[in-house]
């Protein structure tokens, strides 16, 4: 039985070394019954001589799986040393439908029309082209053209010989669609179905005619809340008049949710590329500069905003003390805020409250948290100073930070969600820059009147 | 065929007004043909009255689907106003075995043996009692005990006789299971395979006996890995000794992808529960406090490390100004960098890099966008301000605190996974305070400094 594969970094130096000395065998031993996706993890780790030397020991098939299984930017670099043929006959021709669009797809226009011409299969070639039209992030993107499907006429009996021969092609069948004459989808009957029925019977009376479909140019993100919703392993696509063109499997669906779970993970912590901490250098500086120029622009305006206080910084410079404080936690709470909402606008779980009602909500809870916050820090400022304008003056811009912070995390997203802007948007730098400039604008002009009276 | 749902606030409404007047057969009609998912849905939106009465409506077996789709917390408003029988018989015994399991766990101890002693089931029953003693957060918590399995010595024709029986009880078959006399997993076999084979060949001879299996304390999060990586949609769970006792299916590892993607963002946005913008005031208002009060307690102590330079303060005023961009950057940086690290972790794609190629990697990229950075506000204060002494301590202060910053944010995380404690806690409110009370203790330290010279 297959043990679960570990790479480590012995494992690694003994390939390379094995590779260097050219020991086909006994690399192929190391490799042994190695699965697609363990050999593609290997390949990062692996210099490109190296990974060319790799592969042209893997059987047609195996390889082909590894390719689809690589990073993007490690099938580019791989492809670019490989002619169009043999990237056609060895790879593409190879491969089901959509990771065959998908490896096409990252070429230059150049290679793409030469790796098709070189296709020998006209019908895949034509799928191919078929595929390459979607955008790659709808459901036309995500589908493969290999499935099963019977006409709703058939007898079980015909339908198992025609099965025989379609489902040489298809990885796994998980359902079998039933269509009608025209093509239109009309159901799906299950294989466990067909085993428990009898022979002569027909299709149209043993199939399930609820079954739930997309048309081609349907957001992945809904493909992906459907599939998950549902608990769906396989979603077919049809056209605008009903007829089936193709099905997305689970897996395909499981990358686009943890990537969308990511992304926005990655937008609030300010990283603008989808980046892993074994890229390069370059990579990694510049997913990561577009918001810290952001966060310095914001730091220059918070300064100007300090600035106009300059006088009373100068009379009372205790006040400083507590600007990182109403800074900090007017950032905390509208991060919280924002998280919240654009995690309920990805999941599609924010119900059926209305704007108004979903503020009002998020105000009662910045009422009562300003409230608990500001008392503490009252209580602290009683005991620790003895400046009664600086002890009323922090509570309540306090509080007034949380309310204005978790007003602006709510609703901006919701906001840039009605426009159509990604509201992952006002996550991370930009909120935490914005509540920075409101807080400190609150704080210092409390400040000057509370000084004024006290 | 079926049309995506669409929850409504009419809807709702309409519903709710139908379910007062206690009109049967118009709410049946209104649900018509719905899935349990989006029953579910609605059990979000209508008061417990309400979800009783539409439940009495609903046939046993989908009314057992509606409860195993509920929220955790919906479920147990619900399950309380029911007696134990009636939640073993019209419930429980309708369920597969991991979702039966999973509402039980939810139950008082008392509860739970009651529900047990209900169960007409002998033999569901004793595979429940042996799932609740798993840990949720495992493959034995994970799995169910329904799947089917032939033995390795049956020929086909056996094979689809026995399955006949076995598949009446699972929902969807995925892969049959081939075990040897001492239930021993021995491989699968596809039903494609079977449709393909003659009649009489054996199982032994078809089947695949590269099967990946995890054990039943494997943790959830490795299952989650092993599912996507090897694109499987359900796995084998054995004891330790090979014997096959379930399987996992992708819909429910599904969900831990997703929970795990999303608990690491709720971390780093400082929010300790998984909260939804549905839930109440009260749940929403603890989930946020403990990091606004770490937020807080950061704040009083960096107020104490300004306070130490409260004369230099009297005296140069204009220092303040930048002290939110000191503290701003030193948190945007320790988030990038601890997101990357976390996100890693998780996907378990840090590579076999050392520590120290990591640490060092991390500060090549903090030192170019440090110099980039500094080197901008260096331009800027040259231009905005006279003072000289200003302009270097803000741009050395700057530099400073994205290197320490980068690294605290890549240590941290990498330091609290050895020892074993979840490094999410490194993001968010905590790395953001800590690297505040650093970065402005730099700043101070090197302003004093200066202006002493210049």
């Amino acid at each position: 039985m297959a043990v679960q594969f570990e790479l480590t970094k012995r494992y690694i130096e003994e390939l390379k070394d094995l590779i260097q000395a050219g020991e086909e065998k006994k690399v192929l031993q190391l490799i042994g019954d190695l699965h697609a996706a363990d050999i593609a993890e290997i390949y990062d780790e692996i210099n490109i001589g190296e990974a060319k030397f790799l592969f042209l020991l893997l059987d047609g098939e195996m390889a082909a799986d590894v390719l689809a299984e690589l990073d993007e930017d490690d099938r580019e670099k791989f492809l670019k040393v490989l002619p169009s043929d043999v990237i056609a006959r060895q790879f593409i021709e190879k491969m089901d439908s959509d990771d065959a669009a998908d490896v096409i797809a990252d070429l230059s226009e150049k290679r793409k029309k030469e790796v098709l011409l070189h296709i020998d299969d006209v019908d895949q070639a034509g799928e191919i082209v078929e595929l390459l039209a979607y955008d790659e992030d709808t459901a036309g993107g995500l589908m493969a053209k290999e499935l099963i499907k019977v006409n709703e006429n058939w007898t079980i009996l015909t339908c198992l010989k025609e099965m025989s021969k379609q489902a040489a092609g298809v990885d796994e069948v998980y359902y079998v669609y039933v269509v009608n004459d025209n093509d239109i989808l009309k159901g799906t009957v299950s294989l466990k179905r067909m085993l428990l029925s009898q022979n002569r019977s027909k299709i149209k009376d043993i199939s399930n005619t609820d079954v739930i479909s997309v048309k081609t140019d349907t957001p992945s993100e809904e493909v992906a809340n459907i599939m998950k919703k549902y608990d769906l392993v396989a979603l077919p696509v049809i056209n605008s008049i009903g007829r089936l063109l193709g099905r997305i499997t689970i897996d395909d669906v499981v990358d686009v949710i943890k990537e969308e779970a990511e992304k926005d993970y990655q937008m609030a912590s300010g990283i603008s590329e989808d980046v892993e901490s074994t890229d390069n250098v370059w990579l990694l500086t510049r997913a990561r500069i577009p918001w810290l120029l952001i966060g310095l622009l914001g730091g220059v305006l918070v300064a100007k905003v300090i600035g106009l206080y300059e006088i009373d910084l100068g009379m009372y410079p205790e006040m400083a003390f507590f600007i990182p404080l109403i800074a900090a936690m007017g950032g905390n709470v509208g991060v919280q805020s924002s998280a919240i909402i654009v995690q309920g606008l990805a999941n599609n779980t924010l119900g059926i409250e209305s704007t108004f009602t979903k503020l009002m909500k998020e105000l009662t809870v910045a009422g009562i948290n300003g409230i608990t916050l500001a008392g503490l820090i009252f209580l602290y400022n009683v005991l620790a100073t003895d400046s009664f304008a600086l002890t009323l003056t922090v509570s309540i811009a306090l509080f007034s930070v949380i309310i204005f912070a978790s007003f602006f995390g709510t609703f901006i997203p919701l906001l840039l969600n009605r426009i159509k802007v990604d509201p992952a948007l006002a996550t991370g730098p930009f909120i935490t820059t914005l509540n920075d400039i409101m807080g400190l604008f609150i704080y210092l002009m409390i400040g000057r009147i509370l000084y004024g009276v006290f």
